[in-house]
């Protein structure tokens, strides 16, 4: 996997429109291309940039072998030009855009592609792919991780998407906000947290509860977590301490009235002497579980499917917009399309918040030509949203790999902190806090 | 990729469960999983299976090498024992269920998978990512190819979902009723018909529209279709066919008012001579848009945002629960938990769907024991739902590849028509057959 080139993950239009234009020359134009989103999901406050890693990642194996110029050559998708220019294709531009972990609104330019028209067209479709999905998921991530208020929330949702999408979930939920996942992959190509506690059928496929909970503790020791809700929870959780003793880790709640019983099995351990003894439950939480869920005695959360589709917002919209491309004579020209109700801004993007009393008030985007953007001052305390992920093709490690993903982690706890605290409300709104967007 | 083992797609605690198990000697234990959901999403009145094709391809790429193996050991995830246990790990139990393109109900056991409890044990997540993801998707499509009547609906939802799980969607488009898909890899994959236009940036890139259009004719033929929406709809009709000519394959509105758009420029087109020149629509597309331009001169659809997240269900909820299994004496024993709200029925299940004048009326489940089930004669005229896909470790290969999906999606379209009209209602309602269990 670490070896497989996305090139072919990419919409047939993006090879037959490079064909074209290295029919006519335009495929060497230089191109400002932009991902931005034109609203937030229905009532959504922000969002959470996270998927930059992985197309540094994904950019790094994009090359045509063999077989997929075979493939594109067969089925007659570009012609014999095209190919011998794909062949040693390697993205040599420049991209920048949000870091990750931090915050986006509407219009936010979260990612700006620069090179020529050919190689910014072949990418379109991966990095949308990779932005949308993750995004949502580190966007859900952040409530969810906001409303447990402190609590640890982990990953669980794998078997609820699709097994692929499952890692870029369990690693976009880390840059949301959460601590863990029980994803293997994820947990070893990213050096993520792996948790687990047991299933169901650990405790069915035993003769008894009790011999599955001595089992599992055989295996994994007294810092284990037992899953408790298989028959009767009571007699669980009397079993559990028998089994570990006091000393048991912790115990797992998977169906029922979460909170009820959650202070119920806290009392009984309790009783039972097993004060330290953590409580974890799961069961298709979301964040409206989790903020309902502050009073009652949980430790951590598992969740699942709510996380890994975006919470009623499985995807976000972006769009991937040639802003500026260089014109017959060479010199840049901004462009914009003018398709109703999807008309663009035409000119490159800068991007800045401004603070005030140290709260974010205005997101500013400012369009305009090259030589307006290089002129521009921002006003003072504005914060420079654009960071350079890839410098004519050379890619800056440092957004790459487990410590990024650490870095972005907190980076979106302290972005959010800096956003009006309406930012962490669960009821439905407007952005919390407005894009401008400023044509020079 | 091909060769790409999806052995820890996995969630860490199935990893833990085997080890466990392997110390105790229940690994050992013949077992009966059975995958299911326990209700269709809200007001959906049927569900299409997709998905066991991939699940057959993962199948024989699932083994750990080297490299997972020593992440398994260096995690501490599991003993030496276990890892020995994996080092000639291959799945030989059995595999049955619904094909592909058959429609499920609640409580459908769309797959059965019989084994150890360790090599079960080992596929659960994989097996729910690939068909909560690809139900999902291919049962949007199903209802959205019902709503375009006949007109063929392409998958263009690749950017809007995770580059993997775009791969997956478009073959899961197919089986459901599509005839094509953007998606390259899923193309050359699994053989499908590519399609593809031209993006706005490819108008914007040249100097005039006029400019584009020459060069897409000259790279693809007058067959090819044309966007005419990035400027003036009109005037870019007009270009389109005094380039082309009336020969002109077709164009493509991505914008506004589809339906009258559509009536504005095929009485243009017709006008011009062009009659033949077809109409293809794309912009956020779900099956209601799909039901409401039914009068509108459409010829073809491009979907999706909507289709790659199934259409407001991104997930199918399916589960994967111990049944049966064998006990201390070596005798196999139906088996259940009984957490609230998800208590499971005990026992292996067979399926049939019973007809009245040629119409579903019945999904009839049966639970019992081997002896019960093996005695069980089902009335006339109910279909045998469940077919061997997997034997003791020998994967039956027509059920793998293009011709598989094909034959799903000719199925799918038999299967649906063989239910009640109210399955191709759009109105919300239950489930349009109901599911009688019944426990010998």
């Amino acid at each position: 996997m670490a070896e497989f080139s996305p090139a072919l993950m990419t919409d047939m239009y993006e090879y037959t429109m490079l064909d074209a234009t290295l029919r006519d020359g335009t495929a060497n134009r230089r191109c400002v291309f932009e991902i931005f989103t034109r609203h937030l999901p229905e009532g959504r406050r922000y969002g959470v940039v996270a998927g930059t890693g992985r197309i540094l990642d994904a950019l790094e194996r994009f090359h045509l072998d063999d077989e997929d110029l075979r493939f594109l050559s067969d089925r007659g998708i570009v012609s014999r030009q095209t190919i011998s220019w794909l062949e040693n294709f390697r993205f040599s531009g420049s991209i920048r855009g949000y870091r990750e972990g931090e915050m986006f609104f509407p219009n936010s330019p979260v990612l700006q592609v620069e090179g020529t028209f050919g190689e910014c067209t072949l990418l379109e479709t991966l990095l949308l792919s990779v932005l949308n999905y993750d995004c949502a998921v580190a966007s859900a991530a952040s409530r969810m991780a906001t409303a447990a208020n402190g609590r640890p929330c982990m990953d669980m949702g794998g078997r609820r998407t699709n097994e692929w999408a499952a890692v870029a979930a369990a690693r976009a939920a880390v840059v949301g906000g959460f601590q863990g996942t029980a994803n293997l992959l994820a947990a070893k190509m990213y050096g993520l947290k792996a948790i687990g506690t047991a299933a169901h059928c650990f405790t069915l496929v035993h003769d008894s509860e009790r011999d599955a909970f001595v089992s599992q503790i055989d295996a994994l020791g007294k810092n284990t977590t037992l899953l408790v809700d298989t028959y009767n929870i009571e007699e669980a959780v009397r079993t559990a301490v028998e089994v570990a003793g006091p000393e048991l880790g912790g115990v797992r709640i998977d169906s029922g009235d979460l909170a009820a019983l959650a202070q119920r099995v806290r009392n009984q351990l309790d009783a039972l002497g097993a004060t330290n003894t953590t409580i974890t439950v799961t069961n298709d939480l979301d964040e409206y579980a989790l903020a309902s869920l502050q009073t009652a005695p949980v430790d951590s959360y598992g969740v699942g499917t709510r996380l890994v589709t975006g919470s009623g917002a499985p995807t976000c919209a972006m769009v991937y917009k040639l802003a500026e491309r260089e014109g017959a004579d060479g010199t840049m020209t901004p462009v914009a399309k003018k398709s109703k109700d999807k008309a663009t801004v035409p000119g490159r993007k800068l991007a800045f918040r401004s603070y005030e009393y140290n709260l974010a008030d205005c997101e500013h985007v400012i369009a305009g030509s090259e030589a307006d953007l290089a002129a521009f001052r921002p006003e003072e305390g504005w914060k420079d949203l654009l960071v350079d992920f890839v410098d004519h093709g050379e890619i800056d490690s440092r957004y790459q790999g487990h410590d990024a993903i650490m870095a972005a982690h907190d980076y979106r706890a302290k972005a959010l902190a800096e956003l009006p605290i309406t930012a962490q409300s669960l009821m439905r709104g407007e952005p919390v806090i407005p894009t401008e967007t400023t044509v020079l």
